[in-house]
């Protein structure tokens, strides 16, 4: 008898149709001999429409009770897919994160787990029950709900999988694998039947919507088999892993990522410890910088570049200008119409040639290399924004079509 | 320094407009220097919604995962109601039942009372914060979510009150307090100041729907000043307490109950035991049986009449005719077009001549009585349906309008 963890997201579960067709593939797997722990996010709109509620009443009320609302929607869902298990005859329960004991940090919107008592889930499972757990949510030492953060649910579904030694985390998506690149930007991007959990790391890191890097890292730490699944159609998906194929030799897969934006701070003083001045002041405002590049300029000053979220770049503007005595800077001067294209693959950067054929690639298609940046299994390049579904379209054919 | 409880339901809080009124109540009792746990129901429609939820999946889905699902209702709602004060300022904090530890029975959707933990709330008061109690829920020996059945956050406020021993329990409703009869039958019914628990018990059971009658046998039981007082003016309610007025010579109120159902048992042999075995038959099938009244028949025979919940009464009807060989009666007859009419007031039944008054007032009006029933403070009329309100106008006249 083996144990298998099924995460399902909000999409697949969003009304009674879905969550019926939800309940068939866990009632396949249960009756195929398995023990079932079952993950579950919010129903559809759910987490929205209690967003709304709260911000009706209070745009800033606290994450605490922010918390206490929004974990209401996977207890919502866990319920009815356990009413629809037990019209079909499934013996199961439906548990709430305080009833498992899903241990957490008391940081209210986005906590860490910190431990998983296995008691009241493995007395469920030895009473062949499907256990239906309430994904995204823990709860902290004084007893109150906490929630996850973003990707909660998969990181949910992988940390019960460690725990208790799961043969198979399954995570059911609306898509059926890991994708080469964006099949609405390539339509002939390829399915991947297997990927190293470094390289989903970096695809998930640099855009790929498909899984959330903290699950990938979980499942890495703890070697837990994760696949990749379509809830949709009954077919194999993509199993990520420590080892794929001795022989691999192309590269995983293209990602791209436009939510970015470029910051200079030009003509800096070559003072010692200026670049940690600066992403100090960055990483107290809570700006998270992807990219760094340091170049030198004109005879005594230098040029420090990086890339920060859309969304944060006013923000580091302002801090950095706000400063601009200390840190000794001649000017800033900000780009937010640029976009992050990256291959992935192990190996890439001890195969050489890779990365000169990604090059390439942006070359014939007449395409501008703003900034590069390369990891171990990665290769970035920095583009204007409207550069970027070209870049991923011609870097993909160069690595998939001409193979 | 006093502590209130004070209880919202679903109606009060069913909106954003309505949870600011709401938190505006809250707000002045607490900056008047009180210590303050509130109890809240689910957001008006949000229980009928889940229902429907639950019911598009199956119909016989189990209690404990109605429960499960049900008991997100009233943790929306104070999550929110906590949103709402905090923009006002006031420090607070929402908990649900397993957060307080609201201990109870097994039984799910008719769960009853067995401990509240004190240790939580008490510490959440000592930080001078109101606490939001999410109402109608509590948790079982397992650690499974139950529900308290009809009446719920009424009894749930009551225990609150009764275990920190409040000074005052406030039942907040869409009415300003307890009325001598349904003011939409009689327009000059009149608002009581005051009612004692034995009082309120026999207008709750009677048909009275202001408060439940489980949550005053709570407050009588530990003496707990529940007082019903509107939510929408800021006025006196009516106060719920052990002794009233000395001199008090009226009744308290008029009550109806259209719900109920006639059956009647005709030719019984006068066997011992019968009475045992008839209502030992319907209450193994959960059937509540409310006036019974046992005549002598012709010579040999008698026959036994009682009113059940109209919803039964075929049921009744069924098990009754199944055991017919054994019970040994001739035929059995029924009539779902009948209601009842009580009054209620303490020391009503030692005060010659009121429940001729009633009968009086019945007989000016030319109605017939099919059945009688009396108890210490409250005597029972059964009528044709059709009479109902006319009786109901017409004793209320006699009674308040000719003092």
């Amino acid at each position: 008898m083996s144990l298998i963890v099924q995460k399902f997201g909000g999409s697949s579960v969003k009304n009674a149709d879905r969550i019926r067709h939800v309940a068939g593939i866990i009632q396949k797997t249960y009756e195929a001999g398995n023990d079932v722990i079952v993950v579950l996010s919010a129903q559809g709109d759910t987490t929205d429409d209690l967003i709304a509620k709260a911000e009706e009443i209070n745009p800033r009320a606290s994450r605490r009770e922010m918390d206490m609302l929004l974990s209401t929607g996977e207890q919502i869902s866990v319920a009815l897919c356990a009413m629809e298990l037990e019209r079909r005859g499934v013996a199961c329960i439906s548990l709430a994160a305080w009833q498992v004991g899903f241990h957490s940090t008391s940081v209210h919107s986005d906590a860490r787990i910190l431990k998983i008592d296995t008691e009241r889930i493995q007395s469920e499972l030895d009473q062949h029950r499907v256990v239906l757990v309430a994904g995204f949510q823990g709860v902290d030492r004084a007893g109150d709900v906490t929630t996850l953060g973003r990707g909660g649910s998969d990181t949910s579904a992988v940390a019960l999988a460690a725990v208790f030694k799961a043969q198979l985390c399954q995570i059911f998506t609306d898509v059926d694998g890991v994708y080469t690149t964006d099949p609405r930007i390539v339509p002939n991007a390829r399915k991947l039947d297997e990927i190293t959990y470094d390289e989903m790391l970096e695809l998930a890191s640099q855009g790929a919507q498909v899984l959330h890097n903290r699950s990938v890292e979980l499942a890495k730490k703890y070697h837990v088999n994760l696949e990749v699944v379509s809830s949709l159609e009954d077919k194999p998906g993509t199993t990520v892993k420590e080892v794929t194929k001795m022989e691999k030799t192309n590269i995983a897969g293209v990602a791209k990522d436009t939510s970015i934006a470029r910051v200079a701070l030009v003509g800096l003083q070559h003072n010692p410890g200026v670049a940690f001045q600066v992403f100090d002041l960055l990483s107290k405002s809570n700006i998270n910088v992807d990219v760094i590049l340091q170049s030198i300029g004109r005879e005594e000053t230098k040029d420090i570049t990086f890339t920060v979220h859309k969304k944060d770049m006013d923000e580091a503007v302002d801090i950095l200008n706000e400063h601009k005595d200390a840190l000794k800077f001649d000017h800033i001067n900000t780009d937010d119409k640029i976009g992050k294209v990256s291959i992935v693959g192990v190996g890439l950067m001890s195969n050489c040639g890779v990365a000169a054929r990604m090059f390439e690639a942006l070359y014939e298609a007449g395409i501008n290399i703003q900034m590069i940046n390369t990891s171990e299994i990665r290769v970035s390049v920095l583009l204007n924004e409207t550069d970027v579904d070209k870049a991923v379209r011609s870097i993909h054919a160069k690595f998939f079509d001409e193979v």
